[in-house]
């Protein structure tokens, strides 16, 4: 048995949870704040059986992988947007930090 | 010492939380939402000692393990109640599933 | 690689998770209620090699110890604040619960 602790990102949260739960891996999502990744972020616990983690971890790559969207940046004045289109940019987004911690023992009551 | 995460519904959280400090447990309670268990749920983080886990177990056995409840299901129409008496059903409330994770160092500063 | 994981008072903790950050812990912090220590805590996750928890406990010892503060305390009868000055007392404030867990493995994607 082991505990996946996964942080994410907020954006990738419930489309990697729905994935996850496709799956029959079960997840508790924990509010949080700051930390491993810049944005705003998601920490997930998945209890999951040895065998399983590969899969867990394909799971979590496929939907949370860092990479990079175009943006259309916010103009720099307001001002008039007839003589000013801004150029959409390249930001990067998503990423997951994952922790897979040991488990000695598992109960459900 | 182990680190107990005990993920569980908040309808039984601070009868948990009240039996274990009278027990002489401490446990850090986690905003936790969705996962492992269906309704709105907590997850408590307890250290103890390794002779202790048994112990807090059966607390957390007592207080939070699967039951059934009769509730009085809502009207479907909101309509007439005098011609209509809903029948009360059983639903399973509470339940807990429980990670023991080993602890390498414990600190108090 | 370990989890450090600690359970701290929130008046410490942005100071704490400053500190980390200019010495390269990345923490992520969990919002959470009661238990370890009296006052309102948060909860700190850090994920970092074997061969800098010592650095990671002596940045959380320097921040978060324990220690004795004088407050003025609130007059009692909210009455007349001429003729009665409060004296400061002493309370304890800070301190931090710090477990140490292993870590199996870690990824970044
Ligand atoms: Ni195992
Ligand atoms: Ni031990
Ligand atoms: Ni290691």
């Amino acid at each position: 048995m082991k505990m996946i602790i996964a942080v994410i990102q907020d954006k990738d949260s419930s489309r990697l949870t729905d994935a996850l739960a496709e799956n029959n891996f079960q997840s508790t999502k924990l509010a949080t704040t700051g930390g491993f990744l810049k944005a705003g972020n998601t920490t997930l616990m998945i209890g999951c059986n040895d065998e399983s983690v590969d899969e867990a971890l394909e799971i979590i790559k496929d939907n949370c992988s860092q990479r990079e969207q175009m943006v259309a940046p916010i103009s720099p004045m307001g001002g008039n947007a007839d003589s000013y289109i801004p150029k959409p940019v390249k930001v990067e987004v998503g990423g997951a930090t994952v922790f897979i911690l040991p488990v000695e023992s598992y109960f459900q009551f």
